[in-house]
């Protein structure tokens, strides 16, 4: 795993919903939502818009750095899952909402 | 009512995160959802730290033109108040979430 990920009563609200604050990563969160763990390429791959390559590991590292996202290497990629469970205790049915909300009308 | 408020329609998830994303902003938020439609003077004056005028004239407009709170003028003030039923109607659950969350082992 890499080392930059905050321990669960480390993640701030105000961080977290940040990091959601941005339609790349709301994106991108949908797809790990729907699709479990992905690589970083696979994500990427899924996108609706072409993103460059610097751009994602922006939003991996805001995702990560928020504490969204586990990032854990594997082979020459990393791969990438939602934090679920922390985020489910630290603040209970804020993921659901956003994840509930993004789509519907958006 | 002054004129940038979007329509309910017009809100967009990512900038009701962005103007969330802030602990000042949510502690705005909370203190409306608390104590109801308040006057900004009142609400700054009830927030833990002094912030500079400009800088709260900033943090109403960042809540304003995303949709998070309606501000009308009265008399020499400004009134506030929470976008509770717009929020509602386009991310059930969210507002509940975030200020359920705020709070509770920040």
């Amino acid at each position: 795993m890499l080392s930059q990920h905050p321990l669960r009563e480390q993640i701030r609200l105000e961080s977290v919903l940040t990091a959601l604050g941005n339609s790349i990563r709301l994106e991108i969160v949908r797809i790990l939502d729907e699709e479990g763990e992905r690589s970083c390429g696979t994500v990427g791959a899924s996108l609706r818009t072409e993103i460059s390559k610097s751009t994602l590991t922006h939003h991996w590292r805001v995702l990560r750095d928020s504490g969204v996202i586990w990032q854990r290497p594997a082979g020459r990629e990393n791969l990438l899952s939602l934090r679920r469970e922390d985020l489910a205790v630290r603040f209970p049915g804020l993921l659901e909402a956003v994840l509930r909300s993004d789509g519907a009308g958006q």
